[in-house]
């Protein structure tokens, strides 16, 4: 893999949503790389399961809704680049919070936009949307480039659907040096319950310490995804943020598809545990059909040198031992459980 | 032309917007068909310059930002058909509003669609967007299809394809029967002059009466536009509404371009003042280049048997008759005038 990153000892990173899944990550790759970096998160502290050197990244709370407050946060750090991953990430519950789904994601980069003209400061910036946006295949195995049609299917969907074409605008219109980046799944440790192959990880964690019965429960198995790891899909961002076309929209992904069931059997593979049962719960409404998303690469190969390191094995592995180390760690320390 | 309508007697339909430009003259047309005729709008009484036929249609008040108050006039309603057409018109004027616009094209449909549900009715929806969604031609003459990559040039486009987005998304989650109309340019009487159409030939009709020197003042006109009339356009969104597929979104323009000063052209050559001088004013910023739109609209003539009735010559002249009528009366009655 060539470089994707060439240090930039003057720059001044802003990551929103730092203390995040992608956004800590990001932290990480770019303590490489950048010359300084600044967070900003809704929360005023690190998550617990955040390593401690990246807790040493300054962090500004804001809640996007108003944007003279992050204009003033702008003008203190006046970052070089900008890395916009703040967002409402779960799209199961984005058909229950629809409100609240819209806000973070569409809502946040408006008082965002808003707040760099505002500041007056240059920066560039990435906006992390989603390959989501591109919905159901319409016609079956269609390969999804960046420019195929958006047909979003949860509020999640429409909500990034919105603020990418948002994003677009305002480059158009306010100058401002925007890239769009929409990655498709992307997995690993830290990664919230409420995603599929965390939820399998952690169920098979407490298996094996015998919290629970040799059961996983899982949603639908059938559909097919393009899985990355979340430490490749950051290096993917840092990349395009230098190699990037401003107001060009880049999906990020490995270009594989696989069988959620066939992921779901490699992390079964890991288990020490025997006779593991799968208990498949099928969605009763037709807003989550399944669909075969194959993901269109070309325009991020041609821009970018970067391919992904981790292996699915790989990832599903440290996925599987990051949750053997939190129940683990719960079982010793009952008071942090939950 | 085949009949795009056929007379539908149990029918209730609502139009909001419907005191605005292409609200009422869907009304219009929809009295020839519909059983029953109902209108939201955020003022509560007509403007002066609807035929007073018109007028006599219920208007029930609404400034779309409640689903609960909205949803109680839909329970009284029980409408069959929702035409939602309110919204914020103005391209120009959204990079100045740019929140209003936002609440207005994105905001209203939510809540029209938030109300939909609470009040637990059963109506078939068509939402009016714009084909300015699709944006400059980034491959110069591209004829834009519906399934065109979305490149939205200004916070009205932009909002409008939010909408767009969004519409679709609520009848694959909710299944509200949801058809997309994207329609082009449309012109005509009583449009408002933030349109060029509308501003050249009030101008013309003042210069006729004397009310200003022989000069009409113009933005750029070196771009090409796709002009309906808009008595055409309406017909379209009732042709529609009852041929229209849920969930599909549907080109609506003349397929013909011409370019602005070609339409100016044919305006002045209607009146009767001779020496018309033009003072075009080129737009400063980037933000308002010219581009050539060629609407691809195979998919609207597949769906219906609508074809524009009215020329351009025809409805040119009979904008700027309703302009000459407009002035003459104000300087009869020059207490009306603003």
């Amino acid at each position: 893999m060539g470089t994707v990153n060439k240090k930039m000892d003057g720059s001044r990173v802003l990551i929103t949503g730092i203390t995040g899944f992608a956004g800590s990550y990001l932290a990480e790759h770019l303590q490489g790389y950048a010359g300084e970096i600044h967070g900003i998160s809704r929360s005023e502290k690190w998550p617990e399961n955040i390593p401690s050197h990246l807790q040493k990244i300054p962090l500004h709370t804001s809640n996007f809704k108003d944007s003279v407050q992050v204009a003033s946060i702008l003008k203190k750090i006046n970052p070089t680049h900008i890395y916009h991953l703040a967002g409402f990430a779960q799209t199961g519950k984005s058909f229950t919070n629809t409100s609240e789904a819209w806000a973070a994601n569409l809502g946040a980069p408006q008082i965002l936009y808003d707040a760099i003209k505002k500041s007056g400061i240059t920066a560039k910036v990435l906006f992390a949307g989603s390959g989501l946006i591109y919905g159901t295949a319409k016609y079956n195995k269609e390969i999804k480039t960046e420019s195929s049609e958006l047909m979003p299917q949860s509020p999640y969907a429409s909500s990034k659907a919105a603020a990418d074409l948002l994003s677009y605008q305002i480059w158009v219109n306010d100058g401002i040096e925007i890239i769009r980046a929409r990655p498709f799944n992307h997995i690993g440790p830290r990664q919230s319950i409420d995603f599929a192959m965390a939820s399998f990880s952690k169920q098979i964690a407490e298996i094996e310490l015998l919290k629970k019965p040799p059961i996983i429960k899982t949603g639908s198995l059938s559909a097919f995804r393009d899985l990355t790891d979340v430490r490749d899909t950051v290096k993917a961002y840092a990349g395009l943020m230098e190699h990037g076309k401003p107001g060009e929209a880049y999906n990020i992904g490995s270009g594989k598809n696989i069988r959620i069931s066939d992921a779901l059997k490699i992390l079964v593979s890991f288990s020490n545990t025997p006779n593991l049962k799968i208990e498949e719960e099928l969605p009763s409404s037709s807003s989550q059909k399944d669909f075969e998303l194959l993901v269109g690469i070309d325009k991020l190969n041609e821009t970018l040198s970067w391919k992904p390191i981790f292996s699915l094995d790989e990832t599903l592995s440290d996925t599987l031992n990051y949750w053997r180390q939190i129940i683990a760690t719960t079982l010793q320390n009952p008071k942090e459980s939950k």
